[in-house]
């Protein structure tokens, strides 16, 4: 079947890597992310021909679905959120697998129900006992169902392998992590714990290590002789309306830069691993995040802000006081700003830039490199005018690529130089369309590829990195309120003022 | 009027530099560069509002023309070929300075004639016995002419700047180029010789200095540490015929690696001059032609060929010794390829790959940094197979710009590396069109702005790095037969293929 497969690129030589035998579980499968990311992962990885024949998924929750239901659900979502067409031969083999399991996370019975479901469906199907277990559940539901897979034997390696996939938010500081990690480590060994940061499943963002390591030009100047600094953004530009329950009181800074800005900024950072063996690549990010701290005196080189109304593109919104579900004192930041310095002899005198804020002026994630100025410019003042630092920009999302931004001469009888733009776009690059990165991640955990997960020890040093401005901010004040549409408070630009910089515009 | 002038981009807020008084002699007015670049670029000039108000223009030629003539023929000329729009209000004010000068190179009274015709310019018009003087005619005349301009005291500069400007070939090797530069020195002092080579008055050769030195990306990797060679190319897709006057005898190294391609070289390997005065900017250049020789074996490290019958696209075309006017026993090459070597701390051990050659698969001229692989990839072999060098491209002509050739990841679930190119291209970034090489060189002529001319050093030392290979091929063989629309003769491939490299296909 792979090798006739309608969706293999011809000219791509790889052995496609197939998942073995093997089941997944998902609780709270009945949420949003599951129907909108979940399900249609496991429909394309299915229709890609990277899933086992006998591959099975059981659904886990309070409704009381049939496995039909649940099907029914499911093969809905495929057909609406999933990247590759829908094929009735492949849904029909994927449904034959197909499990609901009824019940509360505190209830024994459908716990044991549970078990039974997947021991006939190893006996069945031929799963070989290999099963990961999805917990899409909100971070205080972690510790009763861990403890009702250790209760019930699920959790047990000895038929198979048992893994376990959580989501963020992994914990609300260093403390609560630690305590959260326990928790799992005490069921599952950490080899077995598979933490999804869904961002590193983007191809951009594991473009990052072969723009460095697979190219002679980038890293000759990957440090601090030539880069003045690093700024890591990631804009929205939709409010949290609808998302009071899990955003008040979590905020921008540990919702995003605890984890996707960290984790890019030890992308970028980081030294050349000896290989991409997971461990490897694991022990540099590590190195990274351990040699890394605010910048002080916290208080001028971090910023929060709180989105009020404006206008977002040609609507007029609400600021978060106004959201539905919000309480109306609300100090919860809807923009975070930390500047983060690596002691370390590449980035020593380089400050990392690290923001992140809902209803900016509009939707992007990108790193973008400054360079400093060249050392000498053999030009009269007046020619370089307009000519700003040289950026070396990958671009994670939306239009992913990567831009190089650098002076050329202007036409004209004069050496003017100006800013000029060159891009590569992945999109126009590779025919083939990109994986989601769910796609991406899922099949990694069926294949105990653990290289895009971060680890426990990245997770508590994040924490740790983060923890002073936390607490800094928990001790008085409020966010700065921002309009709507625009690129944050001003105290984020003072944040870079103060050293004669300024934000990029993406 | 320059104030108001409608092609100024309103946001260039520089100062136009605009010729003072003067006036432009062509000699060889009846030629086809003459009509097809000279007389458009000064129509140009004028529509720029970059000529003075006095400006005038003599022809020279053995035709009977009247003033009027002339004119017709000039305002017909710039009507077809020039970049800019024809307006009736510039011509006519243009018009007024259009003298035409009947006579034979060696006919004395002609050249009083002319004396006389520029002396009376001077006092209607205020040309200030400012007087350029432009040689658009055959090597061979260069003496005549020359003379007549010394007997008739055109050359004397004591009534105003008097300066003359030369077309290539500046002689045919060394020891010729000496004897014509001390015919033209012997008339005019060095300062007041202009040599045209257009390639120098191009954009994209010009950007080559602010792209070097007017960044910090790209000039850390400037060096043999990591770049593994260069290779300069100048196809052209048309063949000769209707050439063999000035071609058969010349061939392809004397036509264009002699002067243009040396002189790119050049700008590509010289250090950065202190500033961009004309005086430092030669001194550099001359550096590194005094410190580049061909490397030996000649016979191994260089190629010569002859185009054969074949296709042009879908048009069948003849072999040079069919072309009309060819001797059947012609031995010019039409291909020619050379290694030359800089013995400077910078470029020890970078082979620089220069070739030209006629109907080759298609007209275009760039220059590229062949990068060496990264030292050290940390990724399985079968990730990297489809991984080349890294490249930087100057794109001289058509579709001027840069091109950077780089390892990016292939979308999917393994980490493979493929070539992908990022570009920027000089008509998309800018919106105003970049003037022709003629126009702004013939600016310069008039400003007395030297830097974009070679001086007399670097054409004999130029003529030094190409004889020993001119020698070569004249003591015996002939030169190698290659398919018309092919990229030239198996000799050149074997040329790289000595060291294991490639010609990159443009």
């Amino acid at each position: 079947m792979t090798r006739t497969n309608p969706l293999r690129d011809p000219k791509d030589r790889r052995l496609p890597r197939i998942a073995g035998p093997s089941a997944l579980v998902i609780f709270g499968v009945t949420g949003d992310l599951s129907r909108r990311k979940l399900m249609p992962a496991v429909y394309d990885l299915a229709n890609r021909g990277l899933l086992p024949p006998g591959f099975s998924l059981v659904g886990f929750g309070r409704r009381p679905w049939s496995d039909e239901d649940f099907a029914a659900t499911f093969r809905k979502a495929a057909k609406k959120h999933s990247r590759t067409e829908f094929r009735d031969e492949v849904w029909d083999r994927l449904a034959e697998g197909i499990r609901f399991v009824q019940g509360e996370f505190d209830d024994d019975d459908a716990f044991d129900r549970l078990s039974q479901t997947l021991v006939s469906l190893d006996e069945t199907r031929g799963t070989g006992g290999n099963t990961a277990f999805y917990l899409s559940v909100p971070p205080d539901a972690f510790p009763t169902v861990c403890e009702q897979l250790k209760r019930s034997g699920l959790a047990d390696q000895r038929d198979g392998w048992r893994r376990v996939v959580i989501e963020k938010p992994f914990g609300h500081d260093l403390e609560s992590a630690k305590k959260l990690n326990a928790v799992v480590n005490d069921v599952f060994p950490e080899q077995s714990v598979f933490r999804i940061d869904h961002y590193l499943g983007k191809e951009t963002v594991q473009n990052i290590l072969a723009l460095r390591f697979a190219n002679q030009l980038f890293e000759p100047t990957w440090n601090s002789h030539y880069v003045d600094s690093v700024q890591i953004t990631m804009a929205e530009d939709i409010g949290l309306g609808g998302r009071a329950g899990y955003y008040d009181g979590i905020g921008a800074a540990r919702d995003v830069i605890q984890n996707h800005l960290l984790q890019l900024m030890a992308l970028i950072a980081m030294e050349e691993p000896t290989s991409f063996h997971p461990a490897e690549l694991q022990a540099e990010k590590i190195k990274v995040l351990s040699a890394a701290s605010p910048v002080e005196p916290l208080d001028e080189t971090s910023a929060r802000g709180q989105y009020g109304p404006g206008w977002q593109g040609s609507e007029k919104v609400v600021g978060l006081l106004q959201e539905e579900g919000f309480s109306h004192t609300s100090t919860t930041e809807t923009y975070a700003a930390i500047t983060v310095e690596i002691a370390s002899r590449r980035w020593a005198g380089v400050p990392f830039y690290l923001r992140t804020g809902k209803r900016l002026g509009r939707r992007v994630t990108e790193i973008a490199l400054m360079f400093k100025r060249a050392p000498h410019l053999p030009f009269d003042d007046t020619m370089t005018e307009e000519l700003g630092q040289n950026a070396l920009v990958i671009r994670v999302q939306p239009d992913e690529g990567v831009t190089l931004r650098f002076g050329s001469k202007v036409p004209g009888s004069s050496m003017e130089v100006r800013d000029v733009n060159m891009d590569f776009s992945y999109g126009e690059a590779f025919t083939v369309s990109s994986p989601e990165a769910y796609e991406r991640l899922i099949l990694d955990v069926l294949l105990g590829e653990p290289s895009l997960f971060p680890v426990n020890a990245e997770v508590e040093l994040s924490w740790k990195i983060l923890d002073p401005v936390l607490e800094m901010w928990a001790a008085g004040g409020k966010p700065e309120e921002y309009e709507s549409g625009t690129w944050g408070p001003d105290s984020a630009d003072a944040v870079l003022a103060r050293t004669g910089r300024t934000w990029r515009r993406p």
